[in-house]
């Protein structure tokens, strides 16, 4: 199969609609991306990595990030993550604070705002040094030592973060942080303002689709803990539309406001797309249909 | 690979742990159940079928029928039928009407109970006869004629139905019936009160492995249709631990609180389980316990 | 004090301003009405009234009628109705389920229409019949033996009520209807479509200015059961706009979507407004603004 | 009228029944208060005032200090306060986010903990010194120069304020504070933990009771203002209990989980309570009493 070929093939399909999106403006340095920006890379369990368009270059992960301090706080501190934090939809946008009060501080999943906070605080705890561990993570995954933090995108993220510094408050209001809230907070914007690639992530992903398997061969997660990950990115990857992105791509994914979308195909290898412009669910709307080409055209799909 | 070991090596598996659930007891006709039955078969899509204990024992299939309900509208009527249901899990008990208020009476998906009334309502606008289509569905797929509706069951659910009775007018005031509200709860209750066996089902739901394709080679949904479904039952078929059973099953499936669970092995088969003891989110204990040992023993998994 | 000049000047003050706001117009037996219709009268407890405009014509009382449901039925079965219904604000349009919900089939108090359905409940279990006793009382009071039910009027609310229909299925599943469902629907929309003037709710509700003695001296409620039924008029009374009307006219008060408004003024009297021009919050724009008036000029409020 | 012996009477009355409450216990200051303490003052439009039992001694007044910060933020301000928070009851606990959210960072009125945070923001915008500003009012009409800030009472509840930091970034993200949250949150959290007793209380609030005129004879507010606040007590200044205490006392009032109550009689005076055993929706179980006794006794009510 020429991964190659796949790969410009999906992206020619994409782009012969005309929906773009919005790139997300909530904070200037977001705001200030080229939506024309289109790349995407396909990595396979063997190691190898293909791509096109700008798949390498460097964009603000945002919540992509959360896949991997869900991963890495499960290979540091095992299941008792999940006493803090549900693996189920949340039915309800990314950072409402509704069910939270209703289900008394505990976020339906890892990935809803408020989950990631719990889980960066657990990662936090169990590293002292969250963003680092990410970082040391990407690094060693990619093989590209340029990972980094955007300081700037983090900053902006923490001044226009009055809700997600709300919805710590108020689960640290039930008990549920172990770290004070202002460091907590410093490490959810420092990962989420990790910059790095279309071909970066694709690598660094690789992981779940090795059943818990690094690239140097160690273990990160069991089996079962790998397949879990896949399964709360399949129900809740992708915000409010985990429904419709199971449809139109079929694989487990996890996308971020930067227009970054990671997919896992189970056995087989990753493919991550980027492109900044956002539907109204906060999906990159070039990356799902690139997604979407792909896998009707191969077949790729968990169903 | 000798299904017959495997179920019964599965249901072994599954009575092994003490916990068995609550009957439901909602209506009197459910509580007589017996919380010692146990059955599960496998079928593979060239139609064999295979069974351990009371396999080919009817018992009320309750909301597995939607599965049914919702490929038999999207085969009669297509794509139109999302314009008055979503696709998206509820995280919301599955007979709650707070969602519904919220989104205008439009239900989250087609297995919560507001989802199927809508999903019920058209077909019986399509067919003229709702519940008649999904039995001479079941029979079809099956060879079974002996399916049928279990009339004092539904009478009861009618009786104690106030739920489902306010769900259907709540959402008539905002236009989302085409027919009389009797008329659709009437349907409603006559298709969840259907009484036949795991090995009925299991051949019923062939066409979801055959990606569209019923028994006698016709095509009963497209491809992507077929897709469609698994994706839903996959993010919204258990009720509200679709993510749980994600995690411990890995395969799309639909559960009711007769105790029965289909799910459903794309490109290879179906397996359905009963038994009537029901956890705290109303899925079967036995059934998601075997499943589980089952995917486990041989690795089916869509993650 | 000349009542009558009192009337008139208010009147004249409220059509100063140009705002008349909308007629209801979710059923047509409503739509019908005449925007420019005004009428308001003035009764004291020594059972003298006084009006102007057209407040001897007969129009929709509506929720108006859900102040007398709540006082026959205190007066049939005392207190224990409040277990059924409670006595606090709801926060939430007047028809809504969520709050219902959350709250196990209890409403929040007697005027949102899911409490007026209990409150019509119990007093169709106390009497036989709740509509009867209704139009028994305020002929009763008024000495006027026209009021009536318009049956058109009633019979168009049952077409277009699906969600009252759904509250009270919703209610009846909780168990907090003692009568079918249907009964208590037909006996809510008959005494909402009872038809009298200004003139009769105002000598109507004067049992409340009496602190509980009806017009032939003999006593319908406790003392203290009329105040209780004051500060569920000042909290609950008009729909989701009781503050602001506390702050306006600092009454007790209950609008209807007929455009009726009756007042209380404990001790001294009642005056009842009509114009069916609504507000955003259902209340009669004219009604209010001469209530407003009234009470500015006069000091009248219990502030 | 011998308004020593009212006094007297009425908490004799109050001790009668053996039900004394909780005393709150979310930050240890306050959980050391003596259950057994129990004072009540009245105060007199022309300023005389009358009290029993520990009447003079000084309690940690919490949310009674709102109606003032809401008196003097509308003297200063106006009623451009009312674009920021609402006038109408809540329906949902004092500290709820749900409605927030659901209402885009306006919260439903000023006694709710989110509407007393944009309260005292404002309050701090217009003065500079929010909690300085109801200092020097506390002072000046009660003529007690002792009024003053527990310190260690306000520090404890910043310790424990997670849920109402969050509200406050919450309404920040919203737009709906103008100075920074800790800042909000310092003043909100001295003005609450004044220190102070029910005879300075009940002198504090005559202005409400004279129709916004001072103890000098000065106007605070205008009549019309000060009726607005009386009717946003009544509606709302009792947590989620308000209807049940216009019912019970049938005045404007205002309570604070420090146990005292303060209460209105307009145009005649005020009456001041204190004792720190709560009910479950967080009032003096024996302020109340002795306020229901001394309504009941006396007929004083807007009702």
């Amino acid at each position: 199969m020429d991964y190659q070929d796949l790969v410009r093939d999906a992206m020619a399909a994409a782009v012969r609609s005309p929906l773009r999106g919005r790139v997300a403006d909530y904070i200037p340095a977001l705001a200030e991306a080229d939506p024309a920006a289109f790349g995407m890379a396909i990595a396979t369990v063997d190691g190898r990595v293909f791509g096109a368009g700008d798949w390498q270059q460097p964009f603000s992960v945002q919540s992509v990030s959360k896949l991997f301090t869900l991963a890495l706080a499960l290979a540091e501190g095992g299941d008792g993550l999940w006493t803090g934090v549900g693996r189920e939809p949340s039915g309800n946008p990314f950072n409402s604070l509704v069910q939270l009060e209703t289900e008394h501080g505990i976020p339906r999943n890892p990935f809803i705002n408020a989950g990631a906070l719990v889980v960066t605080d657990r990662l936090l705890e169990l590293t002292g040094d969250a963003v680092g561990t990410v970082l040391d993570f990407l690094r060693a995954e990619s093989g590209d030592p340029a990972v980094a933090v955007n300081r700037a995108v983090a900053a902006s993220e923490a001044e226009h973060g009055h809700r997600n510094a709300a919805m710590a408050h108020f689960m640290a209001g039930y008990g549920n942080l172990r770290n004070p809230v202002e460091d907590v907070l410093t490490h959810y914007y420092a990962h989420c303002a990790i910059e790095t690639s279309c071909r970066d992530l694709a690598l660094a992903g690789l992981f779940l689709a090795r059943h818990g398997v690094r690239t140097d061969g160690s273990r990160l997660l069991s089996r079962s803990e790998a397949k879990r990950i896949n399964a709360v990115l399949l129900t809740c990857g992708t915000y409010d539309a985990a429904g419709e992105f199971a449809y139109r791509v079929g694989l487990p994914g996890k996308s971020g406001v930067g227009g970054g979308v990671l997919a896992v195909l189970p056995g087989r290898g990753t493919v991550c797309t980027w492109s900044p412009g956002l539907d109204a669910a906060g999906n990159s709307v070039l990356g799902v249909a690139a997604l979407d080409a792909l896998t009707t055209a191969t077949g790729w799909s968990v169903f």
